[in-house]
């Protein structure tokens, strides 16, 4: 299968290797010259995924039209901000049967769209694929065992892209509950800022794990509202994601969070880094989701308090932890 | 409130001194005489809990006669495979009004019997509490954020409990299907040794939460079958443990998990070593109870051959990833 992956960061650096390791003729587009440069060159990304080589097969551009011609399945891992322009920018090339995915996790700010959504209606009449699970690239650049979701309503589209992907460390399943494995990964970086924010008042393991518990729960409560499965939840883009996510390797989101959580501000702790932690966006993404369904979010709602209403982070965790958890007895 | 713990562990320890920090009168019986000793000299229990002060106030006896006298509530927190003798050594002093909880988590091993069952077999006709959620006792003991569940068929016995514990930085949740909660409890320790497996072969965050994904969905299949709540599962008790366990500090039980995985006999493993890791008695528990109720559970079924069926590590857990994770569309 001819596969092009629109988005040369660790995600689709890993993807592109996992594709070509696979037999899949693939080609990566990136933004970036000097990474495009380097993966044509030296066969890695020292820039975004330092330390692993790369399948020596993958092609890298920065022209859509060199990546995107002839493919039979195009993988976008570009960030949820900027999907809109990147699909956009490279539509007109995108071959007419081709299979669309997309491996990022998040909203669109802005409209509040899911992203396979915002795909839809850049290329309208396609069949898009969600693929989401608990997976650090690095684990999966090196052949560490990891298991994802393809979720789509298109039943051939999904069962495509879990023949391209999977392999004997890289388990592919298929959903067909697509809002809700989007859903999942577009809240998870809001749970890992709150996290974080534990992390950074030295709250402990008890409460963190509690936080996981009730993250999931309001989580879940806002899927079901929008028609999500609860199972999806409690699935690998779900649960999986979330543990990953609140206990694995400090990610940006988190580090955000913990900042945030030692009492400094957000603008702060944002001041001279180069991107906004996608879980900052989500945050008041999430909020606004939560508000428009009418559903509760305590967790996302004292996340927003801290990062964009100037709520003390102890303050805000404290009345959470005093109030949220009551609620065990009602379910 | 008159209150008796009932063994001195760390976990008794630091519920002792909860109790006591609540102004509880609050007596602790222990087995072992320095444990004793060291408690009313130094209000501390250095070979279990050290390095925290404990209240002054709490009393330890080995005699249970002084410990159980004129308690309101007696908290059992004696190792699931002695919880029997132990509450039938104290039998004939327990007050006939007492309400008697049980914080230790487990099964029975001989007769596969949750724990508030065996306090019933030993002292009938009384309400009995089963309290769990995450809660390192270390954590509990410094105040650190903890929330739990107390769970019981009497509404009067488990919100007595929540009274006697709840703390600003404790609170207690009720709940009536104990016996979704001690199932709960009991199952994760064979999560964890299986979360040590996969550690000692070095396969990575993204299998972890893989394996706490579908370990939390074979626990949940069991206690439908077994007439407990999903929704418990999903609580504290459940998910909140299972994640403390599986991904806080190193435990007994995920520490002989990682000696398995890298290889190593269980017998060698558990040889020189004081106390059986619970998770391993578990093990044989769990595997039991799922063939008497027609469950299938591909995680507790790995780790029992791994532990005592002499299939290696890397088959047992590769076997689990190649084929249980394809279940995720079946959902």
């Amino acid at each position: 299968m001819r596969c092009a992956v629109v988005g040369g960061g660790a995600w689709g650096s890993a993807l592109a290797d996992l594709l070509a390791k696979g037999g899949h003729g693939t080609r990566l587009w990136a933004r970036e010259p000097d990474v495009v440069h380097r993966l044509n060159a030296c066969h890695d990304n020292p820039r975004f995924l330092p330390g692993v080589a790369l399948h020596e097969s993958v092609q890298a551009s920065n022209a859509m039209s060199d990546v995107l011609a002839d493919a039979e399945l195009v993988l976008y891992v570009a960030p949820s901000h900027v999907l809109r322009d990147v699909v956009r920018e490279g539509a007109r090339h995108v071959p007419p049967e081709a299979i669309l995915a997309v491996a990022t996790k998040g909203i669109e700010p802005e409209t509040l769209l899911l992203l396979t959504n915002v795909v839809t209606v850049e290329l309208p009449d396609r069949a898009v694929v969600a693929v989401s699970g608990p997976s650090f690239a690095l684990e999966v650049a090196r052949g560490q065992p990891t298991a994802v979701v393809a979720a789509s309503k298109s039943s051939r589209a999904r069962a495509a892209v879990q023949r391209a992907l999977s392999s004997s460390s890289f388990r592919v399943y298929t959903n067909d509950d697509v809002t809700g494995v989007e859903l999942c990964g577009a809240l998870k970086n809001v749970m890992a800022v709150a996290t974080g924010i534990a992390e950074g008042l030295d709250l402990g393991l008890n409460s963190r794990a509690a936080l996981i518990t009730r993250g999931l729960a309001e989580m879940t409560r806002l899927g079901v509202a929008l028609g999500a499965r609860p199972s999806t939840f409690a699935g690998l883009a779900g649960l999986g994601v979330l543990v990953l996510t609140c206990t694995g390797a400090l990610s940006r989101n988190r580090a955000v969070g913990v900042e945030v959580g030692k009492g400094r501000a957000l603008t702060d702790v944002l001041a001279g880094t180069e991107s906004v932690a996608e879980g900052v966006r989500n945050t008041q993404s999430a909020l606004a989701l939560a508000q428009r369904a009418g559903v509760d979010m305590p967790i996302v709602t004292a996340v927003h308090r801290v990062l964009f209403e100037k709520q003390s982070a102890r303050a805000a965790i404290g009345d959470l932890m005093n109030r949220e958890l009551r609620a065990e007895r009602d379910e």
